[in-house]
């Protein structure tokens, strides 16, 4: 598989309030896991790169919650919360999510991580949220190029991982 | 109107993901919003009558968060929690809704007070859930019995505060 193809995530809308997204990496279903629940790793990949995620909370089991800063470079600051519904190594993550711009507005994430064999891993995540509005929200919020950059830090950090 | 019109809601299931309740208060508006949004009247009324409800938290403006206790006579407790979405006094009110028991499983409750004349208030809750089984879920829980029983202690606080 080439690089391009490895890169491309696909967004698709199962229904109107729905956004689901598909992308490989090219690293063991463990290792992604890791990425996705291991704090200290959170800040080497989580968000676009003109930011500095920290975080603030991060209590991974279920009922448990987390919380992130992301700091701007203009030293701005975006607050992200949700609390964790279901954790099952190294296969399925359920989260609410809410950014503190919209606070009460919250959508569930459900990431499934398939081992594809040969060291690679799929993530398919579904975000469904209440309303119709509340999902055109999200996808108008430039969404897809923060997320192409942070699953593209995701690659960095596992090739990283791996070369350990 | 008689008494036995006064007490009674009305629960209608305008989606499958949504409960709607309707109930009149022989009170003015202002001291229902008061009843919905002063911590210190919560207790007198909040949750049915074999719990005590502690008001751990009750930031009421937009995007603030609240947590209440029900404290059960045998010593359990129950929390749930939420964040404030809208706060417009005296007619509207947006909310978040979670219970312990189910963490990350989060309804959006809105109130609305319709001032009826002649002192009287009508409060429309409609809650939104992500999916039919929660909402399915809420409705076996009970909720129905216990909503009555709060509405009832609501409408004993509303005359005493009347009588003041």
């Amino acid at each position: 598989m080439t690089s391009q193809e490895q890169t491309a995530a696909t967004i698709t809308t199962p229904s109107d309030r729905e956004i689901h997204i598909e992308r490989e990496f090219d690293a063991p279903r463990d290792r992604v896991f890791a990425a996705f629940t291991d704090p200290a790793l959170i800040p080497e990949w989580w968000g676009p790169r003109s930011t500095t995620t920290e975080v603030v909370e991060m209590d991974v089991r279920t009922g448990g919650d987390w919380r992130f800063i992301a700091h701007n470079s203009d030293g701005t600051q975006t607050g992200f919360r949700g609390t964790y519904r279901e954790i099952t190594p190294p296969e399925r993550i359920v989260q609410t999510f809410e950014w503190d711009g919209m606070p009460g507005y919250v959508s569930v994430e459900t990431a499934v991580l398939e081992d594809l064999g040969n060291d690679r891993t799929k993530v398919t995540t579904t975000a469904i949220f209440h309303t119709a509005e509340e999902r055109d929200g999200m996808l108008a919020s430039g969404m897809e190029g923060g997320m192409n950059e942070t699953y593209a830090r995701l690659d960095e950090l596992l090739e990283r991982l791996l070369a350990d």
